[in-house]
């Protein structure tokens, strides 16, 4: 994974769970080319003519709530998942190392219960309200990217999934927001959204591929409207969603109807714990289940569970039985099982969001990214969720941008 | 299914087998408004506003070389495989009457051992020579359009599935062809190619809807080039390989590399039985194995085996297992299970065919209709296999044809 | 399925639901010698050696709570379900209108208020006690057998599931819970437990096909205990506990360590309707999840769900994940998807019981019956829950019954 | 896994492939004590109290006609399939290394022309005839039993599977045999048959843990019943088959009928390999598919394929499709995916085999070992498939074995 000459921070809110870590080892492993680059969207054409930055120059760094590091992460992950090869997370060590550097103490500013129970002592920045948690944020992403002289910084949220945030009055309009977060003790927003605030204060974007409120809060996206800053979400389509985003075309496309989809997800990792509290899974099962009907035009029976099962480590497995409709009212049915790695189908879609931004950020681009859609579950504007119609939006959205590129090109 | 003044009739060989009975029953059935419209294509937007033929206007006709009627046919399907209701049966039992009158002894020149013995006596045509035989073929279509007063006929392929035809250097010219099948006992072109120069004899169109060879061969397409005649094919893309053409562009747009994609059919019908002869398993699966390596750009090792299970009558249960790697070179797996009636998923698609075939004819155009790969596991022309890339094709084929509709709209 | 000189009643509580009409169905189809005796435990050596009592001496009645007769029960099942011939329900039509005649309005006393909404006006038996409704389905099934001249009634629960009861006091004292039981409004028992009692106070004996209490209450034991009656019970094992009992004891006999057993089950009749209720569910759940901890010993992850998906009538589709250990700690999995109806499965089972129980009955022996645990997923006694043992001592039971079986024979 | 005072050979045939060095590493890890018994059925009750023979009394040698060692075959193994941890690997690598001392050249006398290919130069030894061959063996096994001052050795073939031998006439008589072995060239038996004769020669067991023909030879039984040894096979039962050997007694017991049976096998391993020549298919299908009918009673339609994906290294996955009739003809069905590690399933059994044979040999007891049967797909004598029936024969065997057991332990 090469590229051209920008250098960029990816700042991973969470970076030592699974996705950081092995977005992290992922990094290091294609610096050193010593892995291929199987997974990474941006490695495939049109995006390989695109010129995007190099694993190189991606400097690495994050907020942690927890006293894991990048390499016992991925030690874990290793021993548990039984994924990674040995060689490459002894390889990797040195830049792990380095990168871990980087890496500071979070916030729970906001967080559920179990968010904070999880935190280890010494590893949370404390903050007397909302605002001072923001403006803290803030200085720690100023002062990485001064450090490393970067030409812009990418904020990714890879951290635990949060309840569904209730709307609130306060949350339409940023002055009185900003007037509520002030106040010590505030619950107003939840930690994803103020890491949000805290990446448009220091003029860095923001992504974020958990199903978490973050930038989606209409305040928040008026305060970004003002910066230097570009954002996309949410949740990454990385397993049943996507199959459901190709496989509901098909049955649209073929007049079949669909009677019922019924989806069962068991998984092993921190985000199935999470997850197993029901006002977080709430918020997962609403970015699943939002697409059938925008695809079909029509509201099949749905419903999607979510299991938190040890025993599977980072791997998930889902099952899917969609029972439709054929010709002369005869009823058939598709089932599928997914057996994925969750960590290793996010991680490469992190690089590839943050490579895409800064490309946008470089070729002057701000504000929301509606062309990234087919990388999240729920995604921002109007797009639609089938696959195909995204990524040709996506591979578009460059084709039009080439005459330009060519210019950029030459006067750098 | 309701439409504009055209007239046509819908000619099948083998019309009295799964598929053919059940797309008999479906036109007598939504000519009678008595069923949903649920598996046509041809009544989802954009095609509604097209105005196509509507079911009243089909008339039924075919070929068949067994006793069987498309009454006993439904009949035998509703008792073993459980499809159909038997009210829709008893309604439509006189129009399936009617349309037996319109059911003539087919060839068997040109076809296997086995075939040979599925035939009844008396439901066979003899012929002296291939040419023969065509003439034939070309005077039961003639008399069936004149008599039904028709604006065009399409014949469609539904028969038993051939083995592969190996080619000849006689396959390549029409005038040496010719000479070739007017000699008695010629076996130079297997029945579905003779059909097909029948159909074009008769100014007919030819649509091949299984994996023969029927009109696929050079001299034949020279031929319908002279003809007032449009033809397409060929294998329809009903189950299995539908998934692949929407599940392999996912992987493909993700970078996930294909590994091993293993396929496994078990089906009980008579296209089951006849399959269970390994030459004509070759030309099926032929069909079947061709699209992974144009999706994805490289082979993967692939496998697909049919069975022949009569327990199951006319469904068929696919099972897929779909081996890729993901980033880190880690390797995750995809399974599927698809249970469908096989003749319930081809006949909304036969009747789709035959409508925009006759369009097409209205339309003016003839030759070969290389828009139509959404249908066919083998297209026509140099399209793709990539599902929503077919559909996007075919929509577009129709909307840019959408001024020249009106302006014939207001003639007529 | 043929036999002795015995004539018994077969009562089911719920008669005219799926299991119910499926039971009359069978039996009347049967007596006539028109369909096979697969499914029927019963119709295997060396049951077969028994002189069980035959279809045409089984005399069928019941209590229901809605308007649906056995005729459009089963007519119902066969339109949405694709179960049964319509040949056979024609055929079976007037034994089913005789059936119908000793069909009476059920009770509804300590029933949930779904169930209530669920009855039909005129088909409740209203009662101003339990005491009183006891009395009623007594008199009854007294009545029943009078007019019928049985030997012996047989009353099966085949009626919606309840939730379960939380343990009293007074449920384990039978002249206290008499007491209760008098008073007007008193809600110490569910409906399932009054008819147990019912049945015992008329000489009855009761098999509890439901997870619901039935007589599994001290006191009503302790009732039983002094009647002319049999018991056994409860909840039918005939589909994913089924498989749970024959695969958990090859991993117990394999020492492969179970680390957990996700088991998700979707079904779309009225069963599935009344589990949608959280309450009852957890009746279910109890009854399935007990059996993996006594089979291997300890207690791996256990997950069982159910969800209501009504476009699959009466079809049930479990999916089980198990995910176990092998040598030097290498984790591996089993899944299994079963695709069954759930009547057709349990149907047979409650012939069975029948005649079983009728069986014991005429060899003189009385009270609970611990030998039938093959038939339950949570089976009356210790016995445990391996299927292969729990056959074992069913067929040792009655083998050890042959000689005395042999007396009674010449006796008669 | 610890034990008596014994101290015993296991020699593998083929000692370096995945089964017999996954077998080694079990033997290394289980003396360091660091890895759990799971998978062991020699752990179990009421084995665990017959004081079987420990991992440190069990030394391990072998045949092996390719270059690998045993530490290079681990390595490979958990490289490419993801087994064993490497820090059991490193433990254990020092004790492979003394294993690897007692790993001789093999034997390619009668074997394919593929597994001719598949030996390396250096590592096979050639002999001038099968009598030959025959007596290198046997030097081998007395010379490794002289020099370990071993109570008994234990041959098992763990080798690739051979093609099925065709019966001749010579194989009834042991006579006969002996001096067709002695010519030249002679091809009259297979190389896991001479592996057999040279190790009762040499007065040591053998255990048949592949589908070849082994023992299973009538003059070679003759031979062996005038010799102080044991033996027993045939294929080991590990996965698909064993799944099969429990769910089909389970139909048969609810009188459920079967109607067809689909297995479909796909794996990765050097056996996969070998099985890719149809011959040898063969021999591994006959085993799989005689227990259906023996343990129903009927014969269902049954199918069995194996096919070769590397991409699964050691992996093997394996989905059936079980379509069977129930009450009142109603079609259901049963599906399964079996998803485990060959090797890692076997090696134990192996393991136990050897300490069961060393236990019948100190017990006194020789000849054909009919009680084993659990652990076979094609077992000796006429138990029957049933795993259950054959568990219990098993338990039974040494229950009925347990005063004698006390008396001998008195004695030593």
């Amino acid at each position: 994974m090469t590229g051209g000459k920008q250098r960029i921070g990816l700042w991973m809110i969470g970076a030592c769970g699974g996705v950081g870590s092995t977005v992290a080892l992922g990094i290091a492993a294609l610096g050193k080319r010593s892995v291929s680059t199987t997974g990474l969207v941006t490695e495939l054409p049109p995006f390989t003519s695109m010129n995007l930055v190099g694993a190189d120059n991606i400097i690495v760094g994050g907020h942690e709530i927890r006293k894991q590091t990048l390499l016992s992460a991925v030690g874990e992950m290793h021993a548990e998942s039984n994924v990674f090869r040995l060689e490459t997370i002894k390889a990797c060590a040195p830049a792990l190392g380095r990168m871990q550097k980087n890496i500071l103490p979070g916030i729970v500013t906001g967080s559920t219960p179990k968010i904070h129970r999880m935190s280890d002592p010494g590893c949370v920045r404390r903050a007397s309200s909302p605002a001072s948690a923001i403006r803290a944020i803030g200085k720690d992403l100023s002062a990485f990217r001064a450090r490393h002289r970067l030409d812009h910084v990418v904020v990714v949220n890879v951290a635990s999934s949060e309840p569904p945030l209730a709307h609130r009055a306060v949350h339409d309009d940023y002055a009185a927001l900003s007037r509520a977060l002030s106040r010590s003790g505030a619950t107003v927003l939840p930690s994803s959204a103020l890491y949000a605030l805290g990446a448009f204060a220091a003029d860095c974007s923001y992504v974020n591929f958990t199903p978490s409120v973050g930038s989606r809060v209409k305040a928040i996206e008026e305060f970004a409207a003002g910066r230097d800053v570009l954002y996309a979400g949410r949740d990454g389509k990385t397993g049943e969603t996507l199959l459901k985003s190709v496989l509901a075309p098909m049955f649209a496309m073929r007049n079949l109807k669909l009677k019922s989809w019924i989806g069962h997800n068991v998984l092993g990792n921190r985000d199935g714990m999470v997850l197993d509290d029901p006002r977080v899974k709430a918020s997962k099962l609403r970015s699943k289940d939002g697409l059938l009907s925008q695809i079909v035009g029509y509201t099949p029976l749905a419903h999607t569970s979510i299991e938190y099962v040890p025993s599977l480590s980072d791997w998930k497995v889902a099952w899917d039985f969609i029972h439709f409709e054929g010709f002369l009212e005869t009823k058939m049915s598709l089932q599928f099982v997914w057996t994925g790695s969750d960590s290793i189908l996010a991680a490469p879609l992190v690089i590839d969001l943050a490579r895409l931004t800064a490309y946008e950020y470089a070729a002057g681009r701000r504000g929301r990214m509606v062309h990234l859609g087919c990388f999240f579950k729920d995604p921002e504007g109007m797009g639609g969720h089938d696959f195909s119609e995204q990524w040709r939006h996506l591979s578009e959205h460059y084709a039009a941008d080439a005459p330009s590129r060519k210019r950029r090109a030459k006067r750098t």
